[in-house]
C-alpha cells in the first residue's frame, strides 16, 4: 500500500542540555517518511534546494520511500535553528530561514496521483487543500497536522481542507486553539462537526491520546532512561501511526490501537539520539522488540 | 484492614474558570480519606480548630473513617486560598493561613498504633518521622507524599524518613527536584537507593507512571468531559491506590497497576465538582461502573 506525504524537508541546527548539531537532516517529511516506511510504501511531496546533495538524498536510499516528488530548485533548503531547555517541553525557535520552502507549490508526480492514503503535513492549509484536489482519486484516508500559526492565520482554508479529512494529528495547544475547548473528549466532538473522524492528541513525553467513533484510547510515551533531543517526535509518531494503519488497511478501534502504539515506539527511537540519527539505523527487530516491551508494560493482567 | 493517613484537613476558598467556592471543605487527609474508605478502614490524624463544626464533622460519618486522632484546638482551622487558570496545571495560591496547623504534632491515639498500613501526607519531614516512631508495630507498608519546600527546605529529615518508606507518590516537578534527574525511569534509580522500592509519579491530566522493581507501568487519567475544580486530585489518587492496595493486601506489579486505575477513578470524580462535593456523594456502583469503563478503554486487543 502506498503512502503519501507532503510536508517538509529541511536542514535543522539544534541544541540541547545534552549537546548540538549543525545542518543535521530535519522536516516533518523526513521523519514522517524514515518512520511511516518501516510499515509501507511512501511517497514523498517536498522541496530542497542545491545545498540538499548526494549525502541527505542517501538517507532514503535502500528505503520504499520514492522521491520522485522531492523537488530541487535552485536556493537554499530550508533551515530551521532551535533550542530546549531542560524541561524539553517546547523547542524556542531562534532562526527560521524559509528559503526554496517560501515559494513551495507541491506538484504531484502522476505516478503519486493514485496513492491509498495521505498524509498533509504541516503545511499552509492552501496547499494541503490543492494536494488533495491533484488526487486522482479519492484516498482510503487523509490524515492531517497542522499548528496555531495556520489555526489563528488560515482559519477559513484550515476549515475546508478539514472537510475532507479522516484523521487530525495535533497537540493539546493546537486542538485548544482549533475547538476552544480545555477537555479534549469535548474538543473531539467540535473536531467531529469539522470532518475528522478520528482525533489524536500528542501530549509529548505523556503519550497520546486517541478520540474514534468506537471510543477513546490512550498510551503513556514509552518510558526511556534518556532523551536526547525530541525534535522531530511528533512527525515520527505521525508516520509509525500512519505507516501501520496503510499496512494493515484498517481503521478500525483495535487497529487505531495498535497503529497509536507502533508510532510511540518510532517515536522512542528518534528522541534517543539527536536529529535522523537513531531513525536511520533502528532495525525492525529493534522495533518489534520494544512494541513487545510496550505492550507487555500498559497490559493490565486480571488479579 | 485498616489504614492511618496523617495530613491537613483544611478550609479552602477556591476559584477556577467554572466558578468558586468559600470555605469548603478541603485538605490532604480529607481527600485521602473520603477516596481510601471507599476500599477499607481509614484512620485520621490531624488538626482542626473551632470552626471545625458539625456540619464539617458530618462529612466522615456513616463511612468507615475513624476520627479519634482528629485533635480538635483553640483557634482557627488551616485555611487555604487559591486560584487556577483556564489550563488547570497549576493552582496559584493567594493566600495560606496555617492557624492550628503551625503547631500541629500528631499524637496516635493507643488504637492507632498497631495500624497495618500508613500514608504519611504531605506535611514537615519531622513530623513524618515522628509518626512512624510511633507506631507500636512496623506497618506492612509506609507511603510518603511530600512538596518542593520540604524537598529543598527539609533535605536531611526527608532523606531519613524516606528510608522507612515503601511507595513514594509525587508529581513530575518534585520527582526531579529531589533526584535531580529529568527522566522518571533513571529517577526511580535514585529513588530506589533512598529507600522506597515503588515510585508513583503524578502527571496530573496525563496519568500517572509507575515504577517498580517488577516493571513500569503508565496509565492515562480518567477522561472527562469537563473539569470543574481540580483541588485535591492528587490526594484522591493517593486513597483509592492505597486503599485498594490495602483492601487486597498485595503489594505486587498487577496489584499495583490495578491500584492506579482504582485511584485515577476516585481522582476522576473528585475533579468533576468542587471540593469534596462529588466524593461525597459518589456510589460504590458508580465508582465499578467506571473502573470497567476505563479497564476496556485502555485495554490493547490482539489484531
Amino acid at each position: 500500500m502506498s503512502l503519501l506525504v507532503v510536508g517538509s524537508v529541511a536542514f535543522d541546527d539544534v541544541e540541547t542540555p545534552l549537546g548540538r548539531r549543525e545542518r543535521a537532516l530535519g522536516g516533518s517529511a523526513t521523519y514522517f517518511s524514515l518512520s511511516a516506511s518501516q510499515h509501507t510504501d511512501v511517497r514523498i511531496v517536498a522541496v530542497v534546494g542545491e545545498d540538499f546533495g548526494e549525502k541527505e538524498m542517501g538517507v532514503f536510499k535502500d528505503r520504499p520511500i520514492d522521491l520522485h516528488g522531492l523537488e530541487h530548485r535552485p536556493g537554499k533548503s530550508f533551515h530551521w535553528k532551535g533550542a530546549y531547555q531542560w524541561d524539553f517541553n517546547e523547542a524556542k525557535t531562534l532562526e527560521t530561514h524559509l528559503n526554496v520552502f517560501a515559494d513551495f507549490h507541491p506538484r504531484l508526480p502522476e505516478t503519486y496521483r493514485g496513492s491509498d492514503y495521505l498524509f498533509l503535513g504541516n503545511i499552509a492549509p492552501e496547499l494541503q487543500l490543492d494536494v488533495v484536489r491533484q488526487m486522482a482519486t479519492r484516498p482510503k484516508w487523509i490524515a492531517l497536522d497542522t499548528m496555531n500559526y495556520w489555526i489563528s492565520g488560515s482559519r477559513e482554508p484550515l476549515e475546508r481542507v478539514l472537510k475532507e479529512v479522516d484523521i487530525l494529528l495535533v497537540n493539546d495547544g493546537e486542538v485548544r486553539a482549533l475547538t476552544g475547548e480545555r477537555q479534549n473528549a469535548r474538543a473531539y466532538q467540535r473536531v467531529r462537526e469539522m470532518g475528522p473522524s478520528v482525533l489524536v492528541v500528542k501530549h509529548g513525553e505523556f503519550g497520546v491520546s486517541l478520540f474514534t467513533p468506537e471510543g477513546v484510547f490512550a498510551a503513556p510515551a514509552y518510558p526511556l532512561e534518556e532523551v536526547v533531543d525530541p525534535t522531530g517526535a511528533g512527525d515520527t509518531f505521525a508516520g509509525g501511526f500512519l505507516g501501520f494503519l496503510a499496512r494493515i488497511g484498517r481503521m478500525d478501534f483495535p487497529a487505531l490501537k495498535h497503529a497509536t502504539l507502533a508510532g510511540s515506539v518510532l517515536a522512542s527511537f528518534t528522541v534517543e539520539r539527536f536529529s535522523t540519527e537513531r531513525l536511520e539505523t533502528v532495525s525492525p527487530r529493534e522495533i518489534q522488540e520494544r512494541l513487545t516491551l510496550f505492550s507487555d508494560m500498559i497490559r493490565v493482567e486480571a488479579l
